[in-house]
């Protein structure tokens, strides 16, 4: 059922979560280093497992210790072992032994990314890290995107427009920009896409509230809102002042104090790898021309910022992509940590403090950043970034964008999560695919490719594997951003509300791009930047502020929050999987077109016939196989656990049951 | 027909051989930081791919390239794309876009581990390195590992053993020794394991190097020749001499000088984790007591040496495994570095300079040096040691010891290659398991798991994918060593002649560790170590010199060294494949037992009908599916390529064909 990775006859699970792993010396369930945690794993009664080991690394060097017996409970063997955070990232696994004749059966590996009939490298093991987690608040919060330019005009600049002459803005648009009208059609390709400018402010946003509070909203994640000459602020020319068009620093200050009356966290964007090229630092650097060449000759007077860039002896920089645009910042100079990185006066720490209180960052290009060539500043700069966010703010949130496989600078000693296409955004699209030409994350085909369940399950396994558990709960699940085409384009019809169920049930902090909840298209990044059709229902492609705000809400659920992970079936067009905690399970079925399957006896949690849907998307019936309650011995209704599951079409089923049965505590 | 990572109907090629990698600026095949690689790539025609592109990684951001159709040739389409060396570490893979209906199809990435369905992390990506190869002499060398005090007495030695009372050593041993005969039975548990001592010698070696010759030996590895107070020695007393109960330092130069003489390199055993408690720096650093506290109340002169190593302020100490013989180097001393790396005096480089000129080293227990919890001096501390390793010494070879997932270590920047069991030593076992107890690996089951091909294939692929090619052909193929029990006694029998001429024609050093060629046995690593039955036929258990001897010779082919490796089926029993360069294709089938297959048109490679083996092991019969060839246009005799394989128990056999055809040059 569960693709690739069976061991056939042999079920097994573990994860990071609170279901399996317990200690931490202080009750706080954070191990330092040298802390101990007992960690457990359920086995298939029937599988024929007689022992179970755990398998740790310790300085490089494995090691194995036995794990004991604790008990059954409900069709499933318990065991638990322990597991020392000797180094800052420990890494263990469980080695299954089932009876044999002898002559030696294949071992069963269980890592995180699956059960493995031979070994396998240490990249998948699970993981316990020494660094402490992120916030709480944080741990699969319900995340909101706003692209500033097209959320929402405030009414102040609305009156100022409606009072202007037609077709004329009401507002003072900078030198770079094309003024647009709000209902104007967004231009995605050419050299006005950055330069058309609608006008959408911080207060605004603030103006709306009301409407995230009703989707659940718990953290807005508000792209760059520095000073910039584009329409998405990547291009900053500073990073001390918020853009006078978006209101200036006070409507921040506004911003950020009516969402945390409403229990609202706020996250800033910021860009570590580069600059615009009208950043103040950059226009200094670049005015103070070649340095000096040892005799003088020629030389003008250096800028302290000269040595915040790459510059060459010629004058030509490096920068982003190669995008003059964006000169990308070198992190050797210890000028530019000083101003950007430490210290309570630094840009990290002034918008995380007073007035502005921001509650963490969004690091935009993270994965290349410190980044160039033999030059390997990354993980030395994050962790400087890390401290000094920490020390403005214990609770600040840190999240890094990494386009493709991020683990590997995820091990929780620098950002607290990641925004990554690779281990869900993708595979969703893959799977949900409608064929059609849109942007795919820069592949070249120019149409997403199409996997079936088994491909999606793979992949997401092989991709988030590697995230310690407490970095994958604050990790962004988007099912598209700012930088993608829109799931309601590039997926089948139905498809993006199913993409959305899933994203809301995984682990992770489910994000929706502002825009989702009207069902709006674009088939790329620029395209999806359409401005809200507020008050413009014309324009409203499908209200589903309904079905978010259900998420949103359903969200608040411990289980759905931190609650284990675990996959019951992924084949072709459909996936089922389980989160659980021991107060309460949450079953989850999710199928991409019509589709009816038999679900043998044991896949499905106890408790599932009869269970009343906590939320649906599509049609999509679960029955037992057999129809006719037969009677038990007390005359009650009884099946055998095998089920029927027809979907019509895209659909996504949640059921709320009862926790696991767990066996009493060893 | 290979496994798991299979792609239905698309079958595709690259290794980083020089039949697919091209470049380097100075002719030499070395690419330096910046420079760019042709690199090709074979589909299968037939196979609907109709357009090619290499990703790469660069600053940690992907990147596609289309790759251009160079012709065909043989039945495959060749492409060729183009890789810089951007970074250190340049990694790159294949996407594989074919025919599709508008609707999009499954991707087909191409990686080391693979062809996937699915996208997977970048582990396993095709790598290039900036960084020097090793010397070209131990590219895919015959390596003959010797274990000093069980190879031979010199003739010297011998002599005084016979001229003295029956049952007395005729030499002085050690007071921590308890002498042992030449034809005693090896102790190999208890505390008298580490303590029997057998008395081979330096000179004994270059007595036998006439029978190293014979073997095909180019590479003698020694396991540790300082003095210790153990039979292993590795826990050595000193490393600025050899112990003078093997010969001393003049013995050493006589034997290096000898295998010079003959074209023999030799390597020795370095321990850089830590040393024996009897070493002459931990017996000054425990002499010097307690740090001084501050107020230099109670404390002792300090020795130089106390910071060598990490001493609590009770006096207690870090060391391997717990062991307190073997306490550990804190590589945060100075003073260390000094002593042990840095410079032409060195411990490093005095072994390799005259009038040594030991060739390189073997790092002993390499995986955990310089780690100890938060604590990782592990890869400065290598490329310190490699630095002074070849600036004595600029063809030095430096192989580390990483028992387990060692992909990470080696990126070509500090080892040239790695002596790992994880990559092929133990699916090898696992594969050709006899079901018996032995000591595997220090896993806790006690017996080797079995494996069928299909888990040999993935788990060699997995543990070896991650590896630059470089360092893949300077890492060592063992199929036992010191450490393990001996492949005869783990595997079925005749399974040790088929992991020999697997371990002699896969990439790699093969290596033997002497007395596998008169099939010795061992239940574990200690037991493993039988003095050689020199003059002793009796204690021959199978004579298989002429096996090895014959693998040896062989083994100078070019292909077999450097040559590309391709799989062809990986089913069960049975294991075939491939090896490429232009002038010459071997074809290996390897059966680990009685079996019988039908392998379809186009998997073996063209010309194979009616080859002569180049070698063979064991009964195993190749021959064209239709017996009775069918005349073609011309009358010759014709086949369409299909084979019946038939091996009457475990068999290997080596063909050479003629190279494989390929595409004119673009």
């Amino acid at each position: 059922m569960i693709p690739a990775t069976t061991v056939p006859g042999l079920e097994a699970h573990h994860d990071g979560s609170p279901l399996y792993v317990h200690g931490g010396h202080d009750g706080s369930g954070h191990l330092g280093l040298g802390d101990e945690a007992r960690v457990r794993v359920r086995t298939r009664e029937g599988s024929g497992v007689v022992r179970v080991w755990v398998r740790t690394v310790e300085d490089a060097e494995p090691r194995f210790a036995p794990a004991r017996h604790l008990g059954a409970a409900a069709g499933w063997d318990w065991w638990e072992g322990r597991v020392r955070v000797h180094n800052p990232v420990a890494r263990y696994r469980f080695l299954l032994e089932r009876e044999h004749d002898g002559a030696g059966s294949p071992p069963a590996w269980l890592n995180a990314a699956g059960m493995w009939g031979h070994d396998v490298p240490d990249v998948a093991d699970f993981r316990l890290t020494a660094a402490a987690p992120g916030p709480g608040w944080a741990a699969g919060a319900v995340t909101y995107q706003v692209f500033p330019d097209r959320f929402a005009r405030s009414t102040e600049r609305a009156l100022a427009e409606s009072a202007a002459a037609e077709g004329a803005s009401g507002w003072a648009a900078p030198d770079w920009a094309v003024p647009a009208m709000w209902g104007d059609a967004v231009v995605h390709e050419g050299p006005d896409t950055p330069r058309q400018l609608f006008g959408g402010d911080l207060d605004g946003i603030r103006e709306h509230l009301d409407h995230l509070e009703e989707l659940g909203v718990e953290v807005l994640y508000l792209t760059p809102i520095f000073p910039a000459r584009s329409n998405h602020r990547y291009d900053a020319s500073t990073f001390r002042h918020v853009d006078p068009i978006l209101g200036g620093d006070s409507a921040l200050v506004r911003l950020v104090t009516a969402c945390h009356a409403r229990g609202i966290r706020v996250i800033g964007d910021l860009t570590a790898n580069h600059t615009g090229d009208a950043h103040e630092w950059f226009q200094r650097a670049a005015a103070s021309g070649a340095r000096a060449d040892g005799t003088g000759v020629g030389a003008t007077s250096s800028a302290a910022e000269r040595d915040y860039y790459y510059f060459g002896p010629d004058g030509t920089y490096e920068a982003w992509w190669g995008v003059p645009s964006l000169p990308k910042l070198d992190w050797a100079s210890l000028a530019l940590r000083g101003e950007f990185l430490e210290g309570p006066g630094s840009v990290v720490a002034q918008w995380l403090r007073e007035p502005y209180r921001l509650d963490g960052w969004r690091l935009d290009v993270g994965n290349m950043t410190g980044r160039l060539g033999a030059v390997d500043h990354h993980t030395d700069v994050f962790r400087v970034l890390r401290a000094t966010a920490l020390a403005a703010r214990p609770d600040a949130l840190l999240i890094a964008e990494s386009t493709n496989d991020a683990s590997a600078d995820f091990q929780g000693d620098t950002f607290h999560g990641s925004m990554s296409y690779a281990s869900l955004t993708r595979p969703l699209w893959g799977w949900l695919a409608d064929g059609i030409a849109v942007n795919y994350f820069g592949a070249p085909s120019g149409r997403p490719p199409r996997i079936p369940a088994e491909g999606f399950l793979a992949q997401y396994r092989a991709f988030s594997a590697a995230y310690p558990w407490d970095v994958r709960l604050r990790s962004l699940s988007a099912i598209d951003t700012h930088d993608t085409a829109r799931a309601a384009t590039a997926m089948v019809p139905g498809g993006q509300q199913v993409a959305a169920v899933l994203a809301f049930t995984l682990p992770g902090m489910p994000m929706v791009f502002a825009g989702d909840e009207f069902g709006l298209e674009g088939v790329n990044g620029e395209d999806s930047r359409t401005p809200m059709p507020w008050d413009a229902p014309e324009r409203v492609v499908a209200d589903l502020r309904g079905l978010y705000s259900r998420l949103g809400h359903l969200r608040r659920e411990a289980t759905l929050r931190i609650g284990s992970l675990r996959w019951l079936w992924a084949r072709g067009d459909l996936l089922v999987f389980v989160r659980e905690l021991p107060e309460a399970t949450f079953l989850v079925a999710a199928a991409r077109a019509a589709t009816a399957v038999a679900l043998p006896a044991g896949v499905l949690p106890e408790g599932w016939p009869g269970a009343e849907p906590a939320l649906a998307v599509g049609r999509l019936v679960l029955e037992p196989a057999d129809a006719r309650p037969r009677p038990d011995a007390q005359g009650a209704a009884a099946h055998d656990g095998a089920a029927r599951l027809a979907a019509e079409g895209p659909a996504a089923v949640v059921w709320r049951l009862a926790g696991p049965g767990l066996p009493a505590e060893g």
